[in-house]
């Protein structure tokens, strides 16, 4: 008998039928003895319709009843799914974050979990009942309800694992693993058996959508065994694993595990600005302030006494960002601010890279054979991104995937 | 400086259009400079769409779980008011039932407030904010969510109203004010600016649908004074006051002050049933554990030592009355079960009555003129009720406000 914790995505609840789907195969899962918890999202268009909602009102709803309004699109799946099991004469209770009780903190919008409350869960768990939690949302501690931001259905599915000492936490989504590169994309691209955290990390940051980075990071340092599965399709789907797992079953390491990408971000640049220490903080403070996340960071070498400073952000906070910069341009007697959201980030990742040199190269030298200019360059160990114009990506992404033999098995 | 209460249903919220003529409203009564709570119901439809969702799963859902789904109706609602307020640049707050802490007790679709915590809300009042709180919604002392069963926000209002002790508790809806009777049945039928606690109970108990009968009780339990207007146009609306203040009027009572009538009953009978004492116990005890509210009874007098009873419910409650009815009868030896969902029931109300014989020999000369057959009688001291067939309900209503003179202001 196994502790599984499941997380559905919203087009995987999207419909009843679908949520009837959902609720026999918790049954079958039960009925082979294991315990089960399951995390559910909205039933897909709920959230945007809500969305739609509020910015029927405002372009810049408030922040805390932004989450009052979205956490009802859970509330609504967890009710139906539970609905469907106690129809089938199955015991299930739903919770919702307040009721779990995921504390988080109160940055509203994009909350982050400090705490869940197990007990209540275990016991009904004990008791033979199907534990239903609604994804995405905790309650901070005063009380107010938080949403945990897009995709923060995986993560609350990860910390319940983690919370309840989950044999496997696994992710049902729309798509059956994690591929080297999204196959919308390129029509070679190969769903991989396994991935280490490491890299699912750096897929995750660089733009992957199918899982959120946050989840990974909890799965990772909580030691959650992670599997991307397909709610549509039978199959084993993606296991992310350590390392130590990957060498120990011999597994030859490719050079380059997958090819991330997203169009979500925007680039600022503010230009002339005084080269002097603490620039940087008196830049990104403010923005850090607003809850804002930074991605890339770029500084020129100074010249005249004044460097330019670049960074990018999420092209929601785009315009924020633009106004806070402008605002510290004229603080900090800065020439100019420069802006740009049609750009595109695309990133190799791979631990193999660690014992490889010369990927950086190889990946500029396909770049340039095609022309592509590259505006930001950043790298980690396992993981370099590059920032080009938004029009180039699709002719990228394809031109790496086949440099780089992505859609050969390792 | 007021305190007042004011709630708002699900037509006076249904678009976002009104939810923001509902903020400016409430930004206009805090500048006069009264402290604002305001209850609101789900947007008009929604309530409905999530029965139906929960329906589409299995006609008769697990009642935990379908208040948690019902809930999120309110929520949306509070939120988007909020969000309409914040826009405007005035302070508010949402509070789900939860978060008021609104205790109920824990019968799942039809819970009753218990105890409501003030001091939150008071706190706001007092910083500036206007208080926003979702209706119909409540929490058991174990945390799980309730609602208070349809039409439940008036009585959330009161309540509230009650707990704050507010000046006034303003029940705004789609009409103006409490009528003689349904304008849309009789279109002499009047607006009454004032009417009697104990009449507007009895009105209300009797199927008007204005106020919820919980929510007038309350309100006269507390000396909450109540008023009903209109969101969508001016007007004193109608004024729910104690019998010694329409007194102190010198208003002369009117023999009847309204007709009220309804067709949400059904009526159940178990013929032959053993003559015994403790029967009617026998049969109405299970009714009443299922959670079903019975309005009108009437035992026969017996015969070879059987006896007839008949009684009705709400018609939603008819199958399950019917099912529990049929078990009781095998059980107790009755003859037969019989039951019949087509009928409707009239009440004339009237606190005039008290000091008037022979207004029921009129009302039964009235319909008798019309030919309509009365199935059920039942009186109390202001009020005549008659179970009618359906379809006699128009006609019978019509010539009872006519015959009254209740188009005649008193």
């Amino acid at each position: 008998m196994a502790l599984i914790v499941q997380k559905y995505g919203g087009t995987s609840v999207g419909t009843l039928e679908r949520i009837e789907n959902v609720a026999e195969k918790l049954i079958g899962w039960r009925e082979r003895g294991h315990q089960m918890v399951v995390v559910v999202s909205a039933m897909s268009g709920e959230t945007d319709r809500l969305i739609g909602l509020a910015k029927g009102i405002t372009p810049r709803p408030n922040p805390r009843e932004l989450d009052v309004l979205l956490a009802t699109g859970e509330q609504v799946t967890i009710a139906l799914l539970c609905i469907a099991l106690e129809k089938r004469g199955c015991p299930a209770r739903s919770y919702t974050g307040s009721q779990v009780r995921i504390l988080t903190d109160n940055a509203f919008n994009k909350a982050r979990i400090q705490a869940i409350e197990a007990a209540a869960m275990q016991a009904d768990l004990d008791a033979g009942r199907i534990v239903v939690v609604a994804g995405f949302q905790g309650v901070d501690e005063d009380g107010n309800i938080t949403t945990l931001g897009r995709g923060g259905s995986d993560t609350t599915g990860v910390a319940l694992a983690a919370a309840l000492k989950a044999d496997e936490c696994q992710i049902y989504t729309d798509v059956d693993g994690v591929y080297t590169t999204d196959p919308r994309v390129v029509s070679e691209a190969r769903r991989l058996d396994r991935i280490t955290f490491e890299e699912m990390l750096e897929m995750a940051s660089a733009g992957s959508k199918v899982l959120q980075i946050r989840s990974v990071e909890f799965a990772g340092k909580h030691n959650v065994p992670l599997r991307v599965l397909s709610t549509f399709q039978e199959g084993q789907g993606t296991l992310i694993t350590f390392e130590e797992a990957l060498e120990a079953e011999q597994m030859e390491k490719a050079l380059i595990s997958g090819i991330a990408f997203n169009r979500d971000e925007a680039k600022l640049t503010i230009l002339g600005v005084p080269d002097r220490p603490g620039i940087a903080y008196s830049i990104l403070g403010p923005v850090a302030d607003a809850n804002i996340e930074v991605d890339m960071i770029i500084q020129n070498i100074g010249r005249d006494g004044t460097t330019d400073f670049t960074f990018t952000v999420h092209r929601n906070d785009y315009e924020r960002a633009l106004d806070i910069l402008r605002d510290q341009a004229s603080r900090l007697g800065a020439r100019e601010v420069a802006g740009d959201n049609k750009i595109a980030k695309i990133s190799l990742v791979g631990i193999g890279m660690r014992s490889h040199a010369g990927v950086a190269s190889k990946m500029f030298q396909v770049l340039a054979k095609e022309s592509i200019n590259i505006r930001m360059i950043s790298t980690s160990e396992i993981k370099i991104s590059v920032v080009v114009d938004e029009k180039y990506l699709e002719l990228g992404v394809r031109a790496l995937h086949e440099a780089f033999e992505l859609d050969k098995a390792a």
